[in-house]
């Protein structure tokens, strides 16, 4: 059986960079001859599907690829079916899952990504790709029928990772909500991906790509970093 | 019928004070000769429910008032029945929420607020007095059957609102999250609570306690402020 391959970046803009720009590399080497790449543009809330999709696939275009989105085709299910590429764009991942339960593509974009089929993702679209939406950092401003996602994965990401604090406010840091996740599941890693990085899965593989260390969660450690270029494979068990 | 009678803390520690120290006078006035308060500490995660009471039943004993937590006494439903006031703490609104239903304890407090029982809370229990927890900061750690809470305003609030950014950081602003929050759900208000304020509802009259306006949020209207003493009916529409 095929391994998924995957590639979940933590965000589509670095600071200073333009819309993913950083991953540039990444993706043209992860995407290799692919000519088309479906695009979900589900996570848009203020933003509309297609000025979602046409500012990715500018993008897209730029690094030689066309793009196609599924709510521009008549019907998304098929479209998914004979993908050669899919791509899920961030925004809110609550809004993401819903409309990928109401749409049917939940099961479909599953189905294709254990078989092989290149996902990418970044930010809602990584956090989709675990077993469950409940490391997102995102408001819950619309209730998707379960939080069950892709589940492509057996970790949770927590995507735009940061120790930073807003001054003199009381809110709980990322940390202590990271920490309540894994309170309240045992046995489940979580990977504080900061900004700028990437996991990339490739046979079997898990690697993890930028400049900072990601911070790993589980319940009953003491939370620990692990280098670019470190062993994620205890994460894969 | 009587009206609710609330007391919404956005926080619980203001920055440089002691749990709840700035709201003392707020709260003696609210609670007024009431005995002994009924409360719920199904917020807490990585505090046990005992710990978490004891530093409040502390707090509370400083201001004159006994206090029991639900998940001391055989029978919840039925202490909720008999209560002379009700404050739910804060911590992670989807725990609380969860243990809510799970307990049946969402019907039974909804039920005695409703018919004027003062209901008192703090952060995540502002969060629960609105109709849903849609507008909550907290991560989804677990799933609650349902995003509908006691539902005794008809705005949602926003705790520990905050206009202040990690600098260097790309993630959504506050103020964008609940943008998102008001475009996926029309006609619905959002009310952006600074740490340090409080809402108070008496006779039907909603007033903003504290000294930082607070900022409202409503699909189709620019966001606009209100200051501590003007008017907050329009909220109650």
């Amino acid at each position: 059986m095929p391994h998924p391959r995957l590639l979940l970046l933590s965000n589509s803009k670095n600071y200073g960079h333009g819309y993913l720009e950083h991953a540039e590399g990444m993706i043209k080497g992860f995407l290799g001859d692919v000519q088309e790449v479906l695009f979900v543009p589900f996570a848009g809330v203020t933003v509309s599907f297609d000025d979602y999709t046409g500012l990715v696939r500018e993008r897209f275009a730029e690094l030689g690829y066309g793009l196609r989105s599924v709510h521009e085709v008549d019907d998304a299910v098929a479209a998914v079916g004979v993908a050669a590429a899919i791509a899920v764009g961030g925004g809110n991942t609550f809004h993401l899952l819903a409309r990928l339960y109401e749409t049917g593509l939940l099961q479909a974009i599953r189905a294709r990504a254990l078989d092989g089929t290149p996902y990418m993702g970044w930010s809602a679209g990584s956090n989709a790709a675990c077993r469950s939406i409940r490391t997102t950092n995102d408001m819950p401003i619309v209730e998707p029928p379960s939080f069950t996602a892709f589940g492509l994965v057996p970790f949770q990401i927590n995507p735009h990772y940061t120790e930073e604090q807003i001054p003199n406010h009381g809110g709980e840091t990322r940390a202590d909500r990271i920490r309540e996740f894994v309170e309240a599941n045992p046995g489940i890693h979580v990977v504080g991906l900061p900004e700028g990085c990437i996991l990339h899965l490739e046979d079997g593989e898990l690697q993890l790509i930028g400049e900072k260390p990601a911070r790993i969660f589980l319940r009953g450690e003491e939370p620990f970093e692990v280098a670019p270029g470190a062993s994620l494979q205890f994460l894969m068990g």
